[in-house]
């Protein structure tokens, strides 16, 4: 079976999206690979700890794989799945594979992620709460990480805003860490996506939180830290974001606010102070060109997203910019749509390649559309 | 008199402290600028409207200055005075002359300048008086503007905590504004200084109080902002700061405070976040060098503060510096002083010329001293 041989291959020690790549390479499939020698295994750069894993897999730990794999909103995305989540595909030591619950669709979507402390201040979550709201009816799916205080503030807010949000964690896919938020993450399943890398049945470990943090960031065009003492995991988060050339937003608070200082912290190494949810969006608007060119760039083309048809506001937008460079504001004018409602139709007809942003707050629509 | 010719040339509108140099250069002193021809003058770049007040000196505005300056703590600064302040000499379009009441000395003290808002909260005006004090402890003269709210507090606290301080008016120096700060100006005056280069009996006027905050900058090592709505002075007191190539520092607060909103616009466009005033004595050791040495070379012999006689804490810390490089930390330890002592003595030494910052927070002695 196809899932044998990927969950064996991705499941062993330290083997990255890249590591896959490499294997392709030298083995042609997984399957192939899988019954490679231990000397040709490591001659890919595989660890040793990897090749003991590949030689002998893990037989209870793929069984419960597949049994989670037999529920009907279980799936396997593996690194080769066009539904691997584009952003993520770019980051370094990217998880070969990601086994999700719900809608694996969602991971496509463009993402801020939302963090913060644990013990967030009754103020910072409703913070949380307004800006994953306003992000989520912006269509922003907003990604988290399942915890108390911000994290579910803003899982909560997006559920709410009748938007999508996506919790990634740092155990197995069917283990829900903490317990009270089990049907908070039954919610999100239903409308959105639980995302690990990590195994059924694999418990929450301190050091696999670190490791979560990278995916959380990794799904997102930029992370959002509500609140965050000086010792917090949203740090964590906030730096690989940095590292993955993506963007890191913090909002200030009160000196005299412990959680607050983290982000201070953060707004002091570069990150973009926000006091509105419209800050992030504006900011997002320039960056998410360069990235999505960077994806086109990388990407074979049997990873691109299946080309979306255009519904009919977006076909109206288009039509409104014509051929010559326009600004958001005009716009918004010649639509009678809102400024969140236009940049956010802007945000995915970049993703598209449909429109280009240009400096100074203007777009202009690319002649060749998808078939660059 | 001296003082007649260099009120008249002083207060002759657009005239600088520039203009002096240039007009010393072309006449040699004072008083024959003031017998120059209408052309004489305005071919040193003095304007139409300066070469009229010089040829027709404003008579009653001369005698009420005399008449102020009759008084025992009242004195003309000049632009050539060995008293006028030498980071405020350095500024473009510089005062030509200052009328100070209280110690002249002072405005050669190194200055943080602290502004904010009028209408401040209660935790904004107790963080100025926290930050000032503290601040004023550590051996900087707190320079501000006299105004409700933010200014008051910062000046207040500076006087409760021993320390010096001085307001800038944007009137004449004897017309104290607002008439509430009455008896602490006079507290000011008999612990520091109010300063003012408008003519005794000038009126506060709105136009008056933008050129005001450019000598609050102007005065200081850096300007620190507590709290600021967007349209607050306190923001054109930081724009100037930064023009000036002084630090900019401002305190973060919540994002639903309307006079955080102002600090958080000076963050974003590179004012520094402080959350403690030990921050900006970190800061403001490092930018210190580079502007005592712009002064030592922009400076003839005779503008240079007199040769300070150390004192024994003083020479028991440079003994202790030796001639080698060392860490703040370890002078620190061998002293048995507390980082605020110590860091206010180096910037002291400093601006002496007799220590020299090194990076990461170490600090070298020079061996020429002063005789550089």
């Amino acid at each position: 079976m196809l899932d044998d041989a990927w969950l064996t291959l991705g499941l062993a020690a330290g083997v990255t999206g890249e590591t896959v790549t490499t294997v392709l390479e030298r083995f042609g499939s997984v399957e192939r690979a899988t019954g490679a020698s231990r000397n040709e295994l490591l001659a890919t750069g595989i660890t040793d700890a990897g090749a003991r894993d590949i030689l002998s897999p893990d037989q209870e730990q793929q069984a419960r794989c597949k049994d989670w794999l037999g529920a009907s909103d279980c799936s396997l995305i593996t690194w080769l799945d066009s539904r691997y989540p584009p952003l993520l595909r770019e980051i370094s030591a990217a998880p070969p594979l990601l086994f999700v619950r719900g809608d694996p669709d969602v991971l496509s979507l463009p993402q801020l992620s939302i963090v913060g402390s644990r013990s967030s201040t009754p103020g910072g979550a409703e913070t949380a709460s307004r800006f994953a709201g306003h992000l989520a009816q912006s269509g922003f799916c907003i990604t988290s990480g399942l915890a108390l205080g911000i994290d579910a503030a803003a899982h909560r807010a997006a559920l709410t805003a009748g938007g999508r949000t996506i919790a990634v964690f740092g155990a197995g896919p069917d283990i829900i860490y903490p317990r009270e938020h089990t049907s908070l993450a039954n919610d999100i399943a239903a409308n959105g996506a639980l995302v690990s890398e990590f195994a059924p049945g694999c418990k929450p470990r301190r050091f696999q939180f670190p490791r979560r943090n990278r995916i959380i960031s990794g799904l997102a065009l930029g992370t959002l830290v509500v609140e965050a003492g000086l010792r917090s995991g949203a740090l964590i988060t906030a730096r690989n974001a940095a590292e993955q050339g993506r963007e890191v937003f913090a909002i200030p608070g009160s000196i005299h606010n412990p959680v607050a200082r983290g982000c201070h912290q953060l707004i002091r190494s570069g990150a973009k102070l926000v006091e509105t949810a419209d800050d992030i969006i504006e900011e997002l608007g320039g960056m998410f060109a360069g990235i999505a060119a960077t994806i086109e760039q990388n990407l074979a083309p049997q990873f691109l997203p299946p080309d979306r048809a255009l519904d009919s506001e977006y076909k109206r937008l288009l039509g409104l910019m014509g051929w010559d460079p326009v600004a958001i504001d005009t716009l918004i004018k010649r639509s009678g749509l809102t400024t969140e409602e236009v940049s956010s139709m802007l945000l995915i007809l970049e993703l598209e390649g449909r429109v280009e942003p240009l400096t100074g707050g203007c777009y202009v629509q690319r002649e060749e559309g998808r078939s660059k």
